[in-house]
C-alpha cells in the first residue's frame, strides 16, 4: 500500500523533473533529442543514483523502461509547448520544487524499503531530491541550482528527516507521506517566494583572499 | 562470433576516445599523467556507465585491466605527437565521431546480451556512445559536446535504434553492426561536414526573460 | 590489522575531505546545510566511486552510517571555524594534499583487500584519490583542481605504485602503507610548495586553432 503510494508520487516527480530538464533544453536551444536525453537524465538521475548506492538491481528504469519512456514522452511535449510559458526559468524553480519535495519522501521511503538505516534514507531522500537536478544543470552548462541563494537542499532534508521521524515513531504511510511532502514543499515554496534564505556563510576579514 | 566483432569495436572505440581525451589534455596543456588520466576516464566511461546501470560485475575492464592499460599507452602515445595534428580540435570532433557510432552499436550490443529489453539497449547505445565525452569535456572544463549545434546525441540514438531493429527482425549480426554503425557514423559525418542540425528549440517572444 | 590501519587512515582522509569540501562551500557562501552536503560529498565520494567501480555491496557508508555522520559534523563544524584560517584556499590546498596522499594508499588497499588485479588497484588509488575532489570541484562550480599546474594526479599515481609494489615484494603492511603515503605527500607538498609541474604539454605551431 504505502509501496504503491511511494510508487505513484514518483512516478510524477520522474515527469515533473523530465520537465525541468527539457526546460533547460530549451534556454540551450538544443533539439528535440537534446529534450529526451536531458529530460531523461533528470528525471531518472536522482533515482539512479540513489539505486546504485543502495545496491538496488535491477536500477528501476532497466526493470521497467515505461519510466524512461515516459520521460521522452514529457520532453518531446515540453519542446513543443514550452514556448507557451511565460516565464520558463521561473516555470523551471517551480516545478523543480515539487519534484524537489517529492523526491525527497519517495527517497526515503524507498530505501526504508530496501531495509537501509534510517540516517541513510534520510541521505537517499536528499541525493534522490537534489541529484537529478544537479546533473541536469552540469549537462546543460547552467549553474548549478544548489548555489542559488534560496533555501533549497535544506528543503529536501527537513522533507526526508520528516518522513523518515513520522514512519519511526509509527504515524501512517499517508500521513507521513503527505507531511513530509508538505514540510518541503512549504519551505521550499516559502524560500522562493520571500527570497529567504538561511544565514549563509560570510567571508571575514583575511580570509578571502583568492590565494 | 557476434559477441567477438562487438568486442573487437569496443577496442577501437575505447582506444579511439582515449585519444579524444588526450586531445582536451593537451589543449588544457595538462602533463602527461593528466593525459593518461583523462584518456583513461573517456575511454572507459561509456562503458563503465553502461554496465554500473545494467548491474554487470565485475565491470569490464576491471574484469580485464587491458583496456586500462591500452587507454593509458594510447593517451601517452598522443602527448608526444598531438602536434602534429595541424587542427587538434577538429581531429578531436572527427574522432569522437568515430567512437560515437562504435559505441552506440557496442553500447547496445552488450546490453542484448545481458537480456537488457530493446528501449533499454537502446538507451544503452546512447549513453556508451556519449557519457565519455561528456565526462572528457566535464573533467576537462571544455564546452560540452553534446551542446553543440550539429546532430550529435541524434547519430548515437539513430545508430542505436538501427542496430537493435535489424537484430530485432532476424538480419545476421555482422549486418546490423554495420548497418548500425554506417547509420551513426553516416549522420554524424554529414551533421559535421555541413554544420547541419535539426531544428532547434527557439525562445519565442515574452519566453526569454532571464528570470 | 593491515585492515585495520587502512579503515583508520580512511577515517582521516574522509574527515580531511569533508573539511576542504566545506572550505569550497565558505568559498561560494552557502548555508550550513550546503556545508554539510559538499562536505559529505567530498569526503566519501571518492570510497563510493571505488566502491561501485569494485562492485562492493554495501557501499562502505551504507554499512556504516557513521561515516556520513562524522562527515556532516566535521563539515559543520567547518562553518563556525572557517574565518578563522587566514587563507582558505591555501588551506584546501594543503588539506587535499594530505586527502590526496591518505586515499592514494588506502583506495589501493582496500581494492587489493577485495582481490582486484594490481592494476586495478593502482587506479582505484588514483581514483579514490582524485575523484572526492573533482566531484567537489564540479558541484562547487571551482575551477578543477586536476587542471592547477602543479603535480597533483602524478602524486597519487606514485603514492598508489609505490604501496601496491611494496606489497607485491613482501614489504610489511605498515611499511608499504608508510612509505605510499609519504612518497605521496611529499611529491605533492614539494610541488605546492615549490610551484613545480611536470613538463606540459606545450601547443606547437599551427596546431591551436580554436577550430
Amino acid at each position: 500500500m504505502v509501496q504503491q503510494l511511494i510508487s505513484l508520487l514518483d512516478w510524477f516527480g520522474i515527469c515533473i523533473f523530465s520537465v525541468t530538464g527539457a526546460l533547460v533544453a530549451s534556454r540551450k536551444e538544443m533539439d528535440i533529442v537534446g529534450f529526451a536525453l536531458l529530460g531523461s537524465v533528470t528525471g531518472i538521475g536522482g533515482g539512479t543514483i540513489r539505486d546504485v548506492l543502495l545496491g538496488v538491481q535491477p536500477i528501476f528504469w532497466v526493470a521497467q523502461p515505461a519510466y524512461l519512456v515516459a520521460c521522452v514522452l514529457v520532453a518531446l511535449a515540453t519542446f513543443f509547448v514550452a514556448h507557451i510559458l511565460h516565464h520558463r526559468y521561473r516555470s523551471l524553480l517551480w516545478l523543480d520544487a515539487v519534484g524537489l519535495a517529492l523526491f525527497a519522501v519517495t527517497g526515503a521511503g524507498n530505501a526504508l524499503a530496501h531495509g537501509a538505516h534510517p540516517i541513510i534514507a534520510v541521505a537517499m531522500g536528499v541525493a534522490s531530491a537534489t541529484f537529478g537536478g544537479i546533473i541536469r544543470d552540469i549537462l546543460g552548462g547552467e549553474s548549478p541550482i544548489i548555489l542559488r541563494q534560496e533555501i533549497y537542499i535544506t528543503a529536501a532534508l527537513v522533507g526526508a528527516l520528516v518522513y523518515v521521524l513520522l514512519t519511526g515513531v509509527g504515524v501512517s504511510a499517508d500521513g507521513a507521506v503527505f507531511a513530509g511532502f508538505i514540510a518541503a514543499f512549504g519551505l521550499r515554496a516559502t524560500a522562493l517566494y520571500w527570497r529567504l534564505s538561511l544565514p549563509r556563510y560570510r567571508a571575514r576579514g583575511g580570509a578571502d583572499e583568492p590565494y
